[in-house]
């Protein structure tokens, strides 16, 4: 199976992609992470992308703050899929990242996900890998199954959560 | 080869897919595009959705506009990637309709492109399918650098460009 | 008396709910509570949606936060008025949720009340219900007249407040 | 049946409330309109809104821009329902009026919608009309019909569009 | 001297109108203050804007959080100078309180300040009853020299600070 | 009577400030208009707001737009009451502007309206020197009186209007 | 003297470059100017950075739009000073570009101008080259005389605007 | 060597600043740090501005929160480079400083850096003076290979972090 590769621009954001790699875990997806900055150890950012089509990745995740340029540094270099996790700091909620990422130019895509969204990064990486391997999409379906029971028991249990 | 599904919640946003369209033709990768409002025909977009994968499709894209379920309702109905372009409407910038499908909760991502940036939702589309597809994995490498030698060429030029 | 019908789209949400039905209780309004999830539960909320007016639901109250699709897709499957709680989650103070209900499309409007406003849904649900049901309605005119009067006698004893 | 009452703070607003009173007209529910400014003329907007419910309205429908206190003013002096239309003025596409209208304090609810939204302000008014009158709730539902049936039309007709 | 007119919307705002009394205590500038809301209250509001020059007030404040029509509703019913205060509430940081008065329409001007910026109310409050008061005028140039020396006295110690 | 000093930062803002001469003008309060900046003359704006009182102004009006620091240098030389008014520039629709003079510092007030209201500024101008001035304030409660005539007479010829 | 390496990201982006290019002509400051993209020759510009200050260069000015990474590129990859010029593309007025920019991690400065701001970009960057320059700063200083002077001359005419 | 001078508007500003002389020290620059307001102190502000060239100054720093002007005080009144910290105070998070800052008009540059960007103030002083100063180029591009050095010590463990 392709790995998911996972870039960090900050060993500050690890809980956010502990997240990721959880879920990667429960779906036994291989992933390889990496503290990286676009702007402090660019070259490195660099060959780790331009190589990793080569090196059995299928897609890519990267996580910043602020001035977040990481996944686009990283779609600069390689035409396998990006993803983004823009990650919050200290001010503005992580609009800043949002939008530093979000609104890539023409030509170098990357999918964006919800500001710190680690969890939905890994599970958007495993169902692009799912496309063509039916048995990583049949665990996706199943965790959706089972994610729907979970909201079916909490409604079910819904007027005893209100009255306590 | 497995389609990229699209669908627009309005003919209004017809000049984005034709972006995308136009890509995917250059890309010879095969594609189906729908005229489906979340809000309008809600049980024909989830049908669509739920029936993606069995249908040959790989990644679906939506666009849409305003407050802009489309590409979150596909994604319900569907582990397939969904690709969303956040559209521009009359106020806003589209920033309602980004803050829309960016901010998918936890178990249902949606990969987020730039406002109106079809040719980049089709890119994406194109880039997640060659993850297992090595001949269009060179076509997007080939479309890099030819991207890149046209910079190259106006850089040569810009001289004449200031002075003209 | 026509029933109201309260989805909320995670049990992160039962503070905001609980305002809601507090109201609802003082009033003497029937009222069901559901967690029910656009994305991980579409079928449910939307059959929710299609049946609640024939199952006796007069007014429909939907609370979600982030990409708040939830009243959207109640509005999408019934008549009834829907009235949207924009719910504040980890950024963005409820931008995204606000947006996200707010903006609408032509055919199908929500009606939207402040971030967690919880107590005006209620009260607004209230209102449509009195339009037909003037008992109803004098008890809103006097908690109006008793939330004047309130303010009234803080009015009376602020010297004293701000000496304190 | 409950009559309409539909208030604009300035005449630059009439476009925006003749898509309303479109709407209503095709409904055939009677309503009345207004200019009248919550800052200009107080009492006069005030008085409206007292004497509304024995005056035989159902919902009030405000539209104003910038600072648009209007449909506060109104909810201030009446317990119907009151529908808000923020409008668009000259910077700030809208969301001046929006956060004026939306964020009301706990106990005078406004229904929200969209910026510029009339047509939709009309819809809703009309759904909490049609809570007690089943005619008019089956138009509704006719009209929801209509409208996806020219989405489907449109849906039938895309690939042509594309290529136009 | 004319009195200076203080209303707030709600008793929690009572910390930032103590900000503002101090001012006027300091200065010897009588005032009144009052706890009324333009949507709870709104005739007893109307009621003390309409006679407020006649009581003898010069200038009135207005202090209100999220859609803060109070100083408006006061602005609509007296041509005496109002000031606002736009207070900051549980989301969006004030600036749906700030939109809702700096945006007035043409014809009611309400003179606003910063977000919680009770200190500076009251001072424009007393630079506005200074106008024609020279003794006022007096003081308030001396409070602007006395601040001016704290700020020379703090930069005479600056690098101590630094060091501490 | 005093007069009020109008200063602009830029030859752009003129139509802005012909729209508070116009309402001086009508009613006879007597102005000098000037065009000083904030930053390219910092000097000769310094130089009037400290002469301002004692060459016979009583209030000062600033127009100025993108980091709009005119008010806030006006405000920094004298004690007489600022009104600002932010102006619209190519970008951010005068939330620049306006977040650059409504955040005043405590100490320093200065009295904001609406983005390019100048209309509005100069009628604040002419409540603040109708507080000592009974005729002035005689002529504002008329104006208003007139004001609000208008729109009743809109109010009067709505049906025609939205039948046109 | 030291060269400013101008790059844009785009040839859209030319006319802002234009202004700053006239600006460092009448300043006789010797520039070279490039068109590279951050993502589509990222190798080009990382090396245009790389080699400048060997090269003769004193300070680097980036103009790009949406989520512009040029000058935080070329900062990742040279310690000369590096000037970036936010662009204003089809939607968020530049703001985009401005938060992809100004918030720079810290160790990798940009320094950041007003979005479209060409000519202040050149004026900064000849601000740079004459800390070390006296002739270059008489320069400045005369130019800012000549500046001051414009405006007095349009204050001396301003009464005749008005009336035009 | 040129100094830099530092000014930040208010001492609740010494923590940012702090953060810019511990690099200014580790770098060998010479400073000198000022607390002087823009609206409280403007004649020493000015002053200070104004000599900073001949008194060897070679770059200016200016810190301010809210509406902050001390950064275009200062550079009105020298053609020295100067560069802005926006700093973050009660409410929005920084922005409002931000705007005040990066949007100053055309011929008074500053140099904005990220909201409560201290470090990054002082390196791109250095940077500046750098231009130069081959000692300081060389201390700047070791400082940046060191802080590389610590990515990837970090990138080398990162499994380590993400067990633990």
């Amino acid at each position: 199976m392709k790995k998911v590769g996972i870039i960090m621009g900050s060993d500050s954001d690890l809980p956010i992609i502990k997240k990721a790699t959880d879920i990667l875990k429960s779906l036994d997806i291989p992933f390889e992470v990496h503290i990286l900055s676009a702007h402090r150890t660019p070259v490195e950012a660099a060959d780790f992308a331009k190589n990793a089509r080569e090196n059995g990745f299928g897609v890519m995740i990267a996580a910043a703050g602020m001035a977040a340029h990481l996944a686009g540094a990283v779609a600069a270099n390689t035409t396998l899929p990006v993803i983004d996790i823009p990650c919050k700091s200290s001010v503005f909620d992580g609009m800043d990242a949002l939008l530093s990422t979000v609104q890539m130019p023409t030509g170098i895509p990357v999918a964006t996900v919800a500001v710190n969204g680690g969890a939905n990064a890994a599970l958007l990486a495993a169902q692009i890998i799912a496309v063509e391997d039916k048995e990583l999409a049949d665990k996706l379906n199943k965790k959706r199954a089972d994610d729907a029971q979970k909201v079916l028991e909490k409604d079910a249990n819904v007027m005893n959560m209100l009255d306590a």
